[in-house]
């Protein structure tokens, strides 16, 4: 076993991106899904906008250093392993703001019709930012969530939007972009993809896939940084809507200080505030990292560590009760592998005292992020041991694991 | 003059604070009210982030390095330097945004008002917020612009919510918030203050002028780095309102992944996306410099260094044709002086190439901003002198300097 290990990881085409990321020997990190680990290269770009840009090159460097630029520059990178074009993303705000614009955006198109709706199960702030339209509509908008599987069955001719995210937070379970996006168009219905779990996880094709609307997460897999700028992306054909969040940077002309609102051009209307500069330079670090990689081969280790990981804890782990909560079909999982345990809680907690990071999910969900960039396979057989050790021990007895604090 | 400059500089009881920045010798920055100097601090700090935080801490670090808690602790430091209570001010997003915010929040607490009114020369994204707020109500709100001095007059009963920067930002002139507020309140209108050419500028007392709500800029007087995390401020009285931009950061148990939106108690709910951690890594530098600084001695410092560059403008630039536009009486002007020229843009543009950076805003008007924490009188001075040297050589028949570019 440990020589056919050695032996995949040495015949691993990405293994030479591991040495880009600071990673400690020793510690086997399978959280890159909630955030992922810094690329080497982020503490030099960071500390030059600090130093040299800011420092040196103070207010001048808005058009000298191209911060003003970096929200669609980086826009463009991450639409180049999205699928789609120049122009259709930009890197801006949050995820939970971003999916307020294209909500909204997409209500406007659509505005004999007053329905968004969503799974129940879907990442809350989705949820949560569909509840906070409706609230402000004053009775205009109705945020409707259903079971998972009944989603396609709620749209009707009332309903404007559907939101939903491509993989599950939880299960890893991935939606067909491509089906579920040409069932809403047939029902007149558009779609806004979350795809936070998704950008440099799984292959995404948002054009192959006629998308309306998706939106991101900068710190998961693309590995920007904690806080990151999120993403926006907009079809080209949609594109003339209006944005809400009508800040001056999507003003067309943000220095003529106008007295009215009148869009840019594209993508660039859906960027509201001034650009967050550290954060972008850190961001752009983790996009330069996925934009290098061949996307086929990403996907095709992220399954393979996958599947190693639950061979590895059928192997090791199969008499302490964990449920497989993930697909088993490798094609219908994300870059994550899910088990469900009653003393899930503790036992992510002892893992990290035996140096594998992974990370607990209501209510009872153990979530290892597999980030193929920079993991081995022989991580996965390692993290299975430990985790075995851990429960050999009944480490869920021991008091000090038992104190539930948030975790993130 | 010289003798009495340096004796000025020398008894500036803010001397110090100076070498705390990173600022070339030779420069002389008086844009610090576009993009404020850099702390020294701020690129350890920064590094400290993304090397230890980030690189090693990893997903720990939420906890470990008490990111999750910046946005309230940040928050609270710059409540104390304007006048607000511990838990009223939380750094997060961009001032757009929370306009946005702050502007649907208040019109929650009037609903049976429908109006939001600002003055029309606002700073524009603040006006741009509000015509999205209309454009998105389907008739419920009307965003309505007056004269500056029509403002009060326009308040009346179908009015919720004024919407005013308390200094303006191409004149530098500053509103009596205590008075505005007074007489706003007097005809049941909530106000919501732009402060981003106030805090760090000028003394603030938000809840001795009994304010509602407040926003503000991190990146000008607070030096809190480019586009650096915006705060908002929701006086105790009015944390019960819902905010529209109602995202997982903002819910009262965010790792409780509910699946309704339960508001945050105080002003957390006003918190949205996931924070900006090394934005607020570099704010928090900025703040921590203003908070250890004396407000009355910043804001002496920052009239006087006002008053000796008017000065030294009429005595050295008198027959030039500058006309002063920001308030000559001291109490009425912010931080920066502004003045008219028909040459305005291509002087700003020759003065870079002399060292000195203000900064142009249509159509005519040169400003200077003036940051009592890092500029010295003699640097007025000798502004004042280079300027006439850019008049004397007519610097703007000279073609290179009248190309215009975007300008920040």
């Amino acid at each position: 076993m440990t020589a056919d290990l050695a032996e995949l990881d040495a015949r691993d085409p990405l293994r030479e991106f591991r040495d880009l990321f600071q990673l400690r020997e020793g510690l086997i990190y399978l959280d890159g899904n909630s955030l992922g680990a810094a690329p080497r290269a982020a503490a030099a770009r960071v500390a030059e906008v600090v130093k040299e840009q800011w420092g040196e090159g103070l207010i001048t460097s808005w058009l000298g250093a191209d911060w003003s630029t970096a929200p669609q520059r980086i826009g463009d990178k991450i639409a180049s392993i999205l699928g789609a074009g120049p122009g259709e993303i930009i890197a801006a705000d949050s995820t939970s703001v971003n999916i307020f614009k294209a909500l909204t955006a997409a209500l406007s198109l659509r505005p004999a019709r007053s329905v968004i709706v969503s799974e129940a199960t879907n990442f809350p702030t989705d949820v949560y930012m569909m509840q906070g339209i409706e609230a402000f509509s004053g009775g205009r908008v109705r945020a409707v969530t259903v079971a998972p599987d009944a989603v396609l069955d709620r749209l009707d001719d009332d309903v404007a939007v559907l939101l939903l995210t491509q993989v599950h937070y939880k299960s890893g379970l991935v939606r067909d972009m491509a089906e579920v996006t040409r069932q809403a168009h047939a029902k007149g219905v558009l779609v806004v993809w979350d795809l936070s779990h998704s950008a440099g996880a799984i292959p995404v094709d948002l054009n192959g896939a006629k998308a309306d609307f998706a939106v991101g997460c900068g710190y998961k897999f693309l590995n920007g940084g904690p806080g990151a700028p999120a993403f926006i992306f907009v079809a080209e054909r949609h594109q003339a809507a209006m944005p809400v969040l009508s800040g001056w940077f999507g003003h067309a002309s943000p220095f003529a200080f106008e007295e009215d609102y009148r869009p840019a051009a594209g993508i660039t209307r859906f960027q509201c505030g001034t650009p967050q500069v550290l954060g972008l330079a850190a961001l752009e670090c983790g996009i330069d990292l996925i934009a290098q990689a061949d996307l086929a081969q990403l996907r095709a280790k992220s399954l393979a560590l996958g599947d190693l990981f639950i061979a590895q804890m059928e192997a090791r782990c199969g008499e302490f009760g964990f449920e497989l909560v993930s697909p088993r079909e490798p094609g219908l999982r994300g870059s994550q592998v899910s088990y469900a345990h009653p003393h899930g809680y503790e036992i992510v907690q002892a893992l990290k005292q035996c140096d594998v990071i992974g990370d607990f999910r209501t209510p009872d969900i153990l979530r290892f992020g597999l980030t193929p960039l920079y993991l081995r396979y022989a991580d996965m057989v390692e993290a299975a041991e430990r985790l075995r050790e851990v429960c050999l021990t009944r480490a869920w007895d021991k008091p000090e694991y038992r104190t539930r604090a948030a975790v993130t």
